[in-house]
């Protein structure tokens, strides 16, 4: 593949959204060609099954945790598809907020569905649009950390507060948790940067790694 | 399960909605205690992730395959918890329009994903709320048998046609070769039930098998 596939990850309130803006505004301003996206979404039907997750119409808000899992990959099937394989093909900067990773930790982990089976379905997931059943995998990761208490903070400033974001401290400490072990298994592709601290040197931090990856 | 878990499965226009309702009706005036449902849909969750389906809000109606499979497993899985287990532990008869054989035939066949891959991730989604893992599966399954110029014919009466129904003729011959080799392979689960013949006939053949399984 052409391009370049560099996703985002994090808990609620590590900055990855305001991260992933200004990393492709610093890429577009210095002539890169960057599709900036994220997951759940990134298509009309992703986006539909977005609003799916996050506002459930049944009035319990009592999704079961497998259908939480099969909406996530349905969306990243079509996103993959429709939108990062074409921009990699066509030899665009991919930035993308949320993938597989986010799969592994919040439903293999924080849910308690079987690791196993949602590893397993991710991966087929991520084959998506390739015949030969090729993984698409991120060039490279950034992990956006934070302690929870501090993430939780920050997302009280927030308007729309969606069902995620509702979940308990144990919840949040055990995604944490889960992304700090994924990243040692995976030191080459995963890199942790501390986002408690000003905003500027975050993104200074990330340019430096994403420079290194590019050039 | 003390309950009975009854399954329709068949082309479009075999007459599986009508048999259903025809059977359950039947069943409730003999004081049974029954659940009529269908997939997708059946929940709040499964009707919205339907609507998504067959009627996709992307311009060109080009849904991926993977991913029409993934959102008909989350409808699955979010019906067995909901619906579906329920239904069957408090002792009722569930009359089910479509269930795993669907998947198999539609995204496995039909489709052209890989037949491994559709069953591996079938046999996931009907594991949905047992820990140990064990399969949900039909206790019986009528298979509602077509010539499919029959069942296209049929189709044309209808007011509302969506985007399954509009499939070449090649899509539904496929269907039906695929529904028909897994009869063979399932005898004594699945019914194959001639269609091609008067209403009131069929609902009797029915009936018989129906009453064998819970006599």
């Amino acid at each position: 593949m052409k391009g370049h596939f560099i996703t985002f990850e994090g808990g609620e309130g590590s900055g990855k959204t305001t991260q992933l803006a200004r990393l492709g505004h610093d890429l577009l301003g210095r002539g890169y060609s960057v599709v900036q996206t994220r997951e759940p979404g990134g298509t009309k039907i992703g986006d539909a099954i977005r609003q799916l997750i996050l506002h459930p119409p049944s009035v319990d808000d009592d999704i079961d945790p497998m259908a939480e899992l099969f909406l996530y990959l349905a969306s990243r099937a079509q996103h993959i598809r429709e939108i990062i394989l074409p921009a990699l093909q066509a030899g665009k900067i991919v930035l993308c907020d949320r993938f597989t990773d986010a799969t592994i930790i919040y439903q293999g982990k924080a849910r308690g569905l079987s690791e196993k089976v949602v590893a397993q379905m991710a991966r087929y997931a991520a084959q998506t649009g390739n015949q030969k059943g090729v993984l698409l995998k991120p060039d490279l990761t950034l992990l956006l950390d934070l302690e929870v208490k501090v993430g939780i903070a920050r997302l009280k400033g927030r308007k729309e507060i969606n069902r995620i974001d509702k979940e308990t401290f144990q919840f949040h400490e055990s995604v944490r948790q889960g992304y700090l072990s994924l990243a040692k298994r995976n030191p080459r592709r995963i890199h942790v940067i501390n986002t408690n601290t000003r905003l500027q040197a975050v993104s200074e931090e990330i340019r430096e790694v994403v420079d290194a990856l590019l050039s």
